[in-house]
C-alpha cells in the first residue's frame, strides 16, 4: 500500500523534499501544508527585489501551486496552518484561514519544516506601522510599499547578521540613508572581529552609518525614534528589525516531540525526531557542527536543501545520515563579499579547543593581470595535526572561490599540509601559480614545521608594552604612511647588513605589510641565531580592526 | 660545510626553487644560470601585452636580476647558458654569451629547470620574418614590435591550444582578423569534443575563423600564405606558431640522464633524475599522472611552482615526494572560460578504464539574481566505486570555482555521491542552494545508485537510426526551436495521462533541454513498468556538438 506523508511548510525544505519524494515514489500520497499563499519562494533573494536589483517580484516564485501539483502530483493546501499534531494516532489538526474551517487529517509519515522566526523584543514601539521584518513575499511587499508611499529618508536596520547587512545595503540603493544598529562589538558574528572589521569599513564608506556595542532600549513616537541602550536617539522613518532568528517550534514542542537548549527540534541522524514517524528539517532543527561535533543551530539554505534529500530518501528506504553542518556561508555587502567556512576563533575559545590561525593577504589573481584585488583569507587549524577547523575571507573577487574550495578540503579531511597540493586552474585572469588557498597552506604548514612563530595582531599592543622588540622590515617610505607605535624600521633587503642592531637577548618580533617580507626576516634572523616571531598578516591584519578601535 | 647547488634555468621553476632554498639555508651557495636576459618573468601573461590588455611590460617582470640577488642572495648569471653537465665530476660547462667565453663551475646539487620549447614543424617558409612563436618576453617583443611597425590585417594562428586560444584571443583584441588552424578535430586538447565545441562557437562569435582537422602543408611567399595539407590557402599578414611544445632535454640527454618516452626527463617521487645529486622539474620532466598513475607530460606553471618547493625542501634533507599532476588547467576565451581537471573521456578510453559521464546546464548562481550564466559542466566518474576522474566546464561565470572545488574533492578522494555534500557558499549573487558541483554529484550518484539510465549525445544518432524510440519532453515550443530529427514530443506535464501513447515492447529513450525534465520523466516511467534511459545534457549538449558538425 503506499505511504501518505504530510508536510508541514512549503517553503525551502518542505517544498524540496516534497518533489525529492515524488522522484523517488510515484505511488505515494504526498499533501504539504503552508499556512501562507506562496510556496517555494526564493527566500534569500527577497532584499534585492526591495532595491530594484531583482527587478521582476515574479522572479521570486520559484514554484506556483499549481505548476508544482500538476508536474509533482502532489496535494498542496496553502493558506491552510497545521494547528496541532497527535503523533499517538498519527493525526494533525489544520484550519483553512481562508475559511476559518478546521479539520483534521492522518499521516504515515510527517515532515516538519516550519522554519525559523524573525526574533521580536517585547518593546511596544515596535508595533508601530513603519518596523518592518522580512521573513517571506508578504513582508517584502510590504516594506516595497512602504517605501514606494511614504517614500522614507532614513531607515535605521537592528542587526548586523546576514539580513541586517543585506537590507542595509539594498535601502542604500534605493537611496535611503542607513545606520546599523547591532548590539555586539562586529557586524557578522560567523566570523571574528578583526575581518568584520573589514566589512564595517566598506559599510562606512558606502555611506552606511554604524554603531556597534549598542542595542536598541525604546522605540518613541510612532516608530519615528529609535532609542538606543546608550542613551543616544536615532531618527527613523522605516525600522527593520533583523536581529536574528528562532525556531518555530511550537507545534513539536506541543506535540511532545524533544527541543535542543535552544529550541531547535532535536532530530537524529536521519532527521527523524523523537516520534520516529516524524522528521524534520530546516531553520527549525538542531544540528551538529560539522567541525567540533557540538549541537547547535544553523538557518541557512544549503542544509534545508541537503536534508530534504536525506529525509526523503530514508522514508525511502535507503541508510542515509545527514553528518552536521559546517555553516559556510556568504555575503554580498556593496562590491565587498564576506565568506567563512568551519568554525572561527571564537567558537574555538568558547569550546577550549586548542588552535593556531594565520593571515595572509594575496591577490585574487595575477597582479600584472587586471583587476586583481586583495583578499584577506584567514585560516584556523590545529597546530598538531594540521587538520582545519576554519576559514574566513574577504574581498572584492575571487572570496567564494576560495571559501568553498577549503570547505571541500575540510570535508575531505585535508590537512593544512594538503592545502598546499590542491591543484587549482591557474591562467593570470583567474588566480596565480600558487593560489592563495595554497599560499595559506603553506603559511600554516611552515608554522606546523617550526620555520617560524607567529603571533597575532590582538597580541602586538600588549607585547610592546610589556617591552617587545618589534622590527618593521618594510621600506622606509611604507612605515611612513603608519606603522604599529614603538616599531623599529629596518627594511628587508637591509637586514643582513645590520643584524648587529638587533638584540639577542630577547624574542625579535617582526611584521610587515602583510607578513611575506616578515616571514623572509623570520628566516634570516633565525637562522642567524636570533629567537624571532612574525605578525600574521602583517601590518594590514593589525590595523584592519585598529583603524576603528583605537 | 655549507652545500652548493647550481641551478640551470631562471624562470619560473628554476627561480621559484632558488628563493625557497634561500628561506631554507641561509648558508647555502646557490646560483642560477639563465641564458636569458629576464629571470622570473611572467610567461602566462605574455599574450595579453600583446593586445594591451597589460598595459606595462614592466608589470611582467616579476623580478630583476638585482631584486632578486639583494633579497635572497642568490648568485644569478644571466645571459649565460649551461651548454653541458659531467655528473662523474659533479662539473657544468657555461658559456656566457655576451662575451662568448666558456668556463666550468661545479656544484654539490645540480637542478635542471629547462623548460619546454615551441615545436617547429621542419617547413623552410616558418623562417620567414612574419612567421612568430610566443615563449618569453624577447619572443612578445618581437611580435608586438610587428604588430606596431608593420599593422598586419589578419593573422594565422597554427595550434588550438592553450597559447594558440590566448593569443587569437588578444591578436583579436588588437584588431586582426585571425585565423586558428587546428590539425585535430577540436580546439583545447585537454577538454572532450563537446566542450570543445562551446568554445569553437564563441572564438566563430567573436569573429575568429576555425579551420579543424587541417594542418599546414607550406608556408609560401616570405610568409603571406599559409597552404593547408587540404589545399586550401590562407593569407598570413603573420602567423603565429602555436602548435605545442617539446621539453628542453638536450643538456639532459647529452649528459646520459634517463629519458621519458615522449622525451621528458625522467624523476623519482622527490624530483630527483636518474643521477640522484640532480634534480629536475617544470615542463622539461615527466610526471605522473595523479588520477591515472601513468607516466605524462603537463606543461604547466602550478605544478613547476609545487615541484620548487618539493625539490627545495627535498636538498634540504625533508622526506617529501611529488604526488603526481592533475592537469588542472583553464583558459579565458574572449568572455568565456573553459577549465578542466583529472583526466578526460578520450584518454581514459585510450587506456581502456571504464567511466561514465554526465552532463549539467546549470546556472552560475541563482537564476533570478542578475548576471547569472549558464555553465556547462562534464563529470567523469567510475560508474563502480564513484571515484572522480575528472571534470570540464565551460561559460561564462563561475567555471574556475567549480573546478578548483571538484579538483579539491579528487584530492581529498572524495566520491560523487561526497559532491551531493559540499556545504558550499550560498547567497544569490554566488550560486544556488544547490551548487552545480552538488548538482553533478546528485546526478552522478542517482546513476549510481540505479534511479536512471543514461546515454550519450554521441549515441543519439546511431541508436534512433537503429528503431530507437526516442520522447522529447520538452513543451511543444522549445521542440519548434530545434530538436532531434526522429524524436516524438510528449511534455513532461503531461507524460501521466499519456502513458499509453508508448511501447512497453522496447527501451524509451528520453530528452529534454538540460536533462533535469528528463530525468524526473525517466523516474515516472521507470516507476510505470517501463524500460527508460535519459539522454545526459539533453538536447543542449546533443546541440553542441552537432550544430557545427552535420
Amino acid at each position: 500500500m503506499s505511504k501518505k506523508i504530510v508536510i508541514v511548510g512549503g517553503v525551502a525544505g518542505g517544498a524540496t523534499t516534497a518533489t525529492k519524494l515524488r522522484r523517488l515514489d510515484e505511488q505515494a500520497e504526498i499533501i504539504m501544508y503552508e499556512r501562507g499563499e506562496f510556496i517555494s519562494f526564493a527566500n534569500c533573494g527577497l532584499p534585492y527585489h526591495i532595491s530594484g536589483v531583482i527587478e521582476e517580484r515574479s522572479k521570486l516564485l520559484v514554484q506556483t501551486v499549481k505548476g508544482m501539483e500538476t508536474r509533482y502530483n502532489i496535494k498542496i493546501r496553502n493558506y491552510t496552518e497545521v494547528k496541532s499534531i497527535h503523533p499517538e494516532n498519527k493525526k494533525i489538526t489544520a484550519q483553512n484561514l481562508k475559511t476559518g474551517e478546521t479539520f483534521e487529517d492522518s499521516y504515515d509519515v510527517l515532515i516538519l519544516s516550519p522554519g525559523a522566526k524573525p526574533i521580536v523584543p517585547p518593546i511596544e514601539g515596535l508595533r508601530s506601522r513603519n518596523v518592518f521584518k522580512l521573513r517571506n513575499i508578504p513582508d517584502m511587499d510590504k516594506i516595497k510599499s512602504y517605501l514606494d508611499e511614504k517614500k522614507p529618508g532614513n531607515a535605521v536596520v537592528i542587526g548586523g547578521g546576514f539580513i541586517g547587512l543585506e537590507m542595509a545595503e539594498n535601502l542604500a540603493e534605493a537611496g535611503l540613508s542607513v545606520t546599523i544598529v547591532e548590539k555586539s562589538t562586529q557586524v557578522m558574528g560567523p566570523v571574528d572581529l578583526e575581518m568584520a572589521a573589514i566589512v564595517e569599513d566598506h559599510l562606512r564608506a558606502n555611506g552606511v552609518e554604524l554603531i556597534l556595542g549598542d542595542g536598541i532600549q525604546d522605540v518613541l513616537d510612532n516608530g519615528s525614534e529609535v532609542l538606543l541602550e546608550s542613551g543616544k536617539s536615532l531618527k527613523s522613518d522605516i525600522i527593520i528589525l533583523a536581529i536574528g532568528v528562532m525556531p518555530e517550534n511550537g507545534l513539536a514542542k506541543d506535540a511532545g516531540l524533544e527541543l535542543g537548549e535552544r529550541g531547535g527540534i532535536k532530530v537524529n541522524g536521519h532527521l527523524q525526531t523523537s516520534d520516529e514517524s516524524i522528521y524534520a528539517l530546516g531553520d527549525a532543527i538542531e544540528v551538529t557542527d560539522f567541525v567540533n561535533g557540538k549541537p547547535t543551530m544553523i538557518p541557512l539554505a544549503w542544509p534545508a536543501n541537503r536534508q530534504a534529500h536525506i529525509v526523503a530518501h530514508h522514508i525511502n528506504g535507503k541508510d542515509i545520515t545527514y553528518p552536521g553542518t559546517m555553516g559556510t556561508s556568504i555575503v554580498k555587502v556593496f562590491d565587498l563579499t564576506a565568506a567563512v567556512t568551519g568554525n572561527n576563533e571564537k567558537t574555538l575559545k568558547r569550546l577550549g579547543i586548542p588552535y593556531e590561525a594565520v593571515h595572509i593577504h594575496p591577490l585574487s589573481h595575477a597582479g600584472y593581470y587586471p583587476g586583481a584585488e586583495a583578499i584577506s583569507l584567514k585560516l584556523i587549524f590545529d597546530k598538531k595535526t594540521g587538520k582545519i577547523f576554519g576559514a574566513q575571507a574577504v574581498g572584492k573577487d575571487g572570496v567564494d572561490k576560495r571559501i568553498d574550495v577549503i570547505s571541500t578540503a575540510i570535508k575531505g579531511g585535508l590537512t593544512v599540509h594538503e592545502l598546499q597540493e590542491l591543484e587549482l586552474a591557474y591562467a593570470p585572469p583567474f588566480s596565480s601559480a600558487k593560489d592563495p588557498v595554497n599560499m595559506a597552506g603553506y603559511v600554516a604548514a611552515n608554522i606546523m614545521d617550526g620555520m617560524f612563530e607567529t603571533i597575532h595582531w590582538h597580541e602586538v599592543d600588549e607585547l610592546i608594552a610589556n617591552g617587545g622588540y618589534l622590527v618593521d622590515v618594510r621600506t622606509d617610505k611604507e612605515c611612513a604612511n603608519g606603522c604599529i607605535a614603538g616599531s623599529v624600521n629596518i627594511p628587508l633587503d637591509e637586514l643582513r647588513d645590520r643584524l648587529d642592531e638587533l638584540p639577542k637577548d630577547k624574542t625579535i618580533l617582526i611584521t610587515c605589510q602583510v607578513g611575506l617580507r616578515g616571514y623572509l626576516a623570520s628566516r634570516i634572523l633565525s637562522q642567524n641565531g636570533f629567537r624571532v616571531k612574525n605578525l600574521t598578516g602583517g601590518f594590514k591584519t593589525y590595523s584592519m580592526y585598529k583603524k576603528y578601535h583605537q
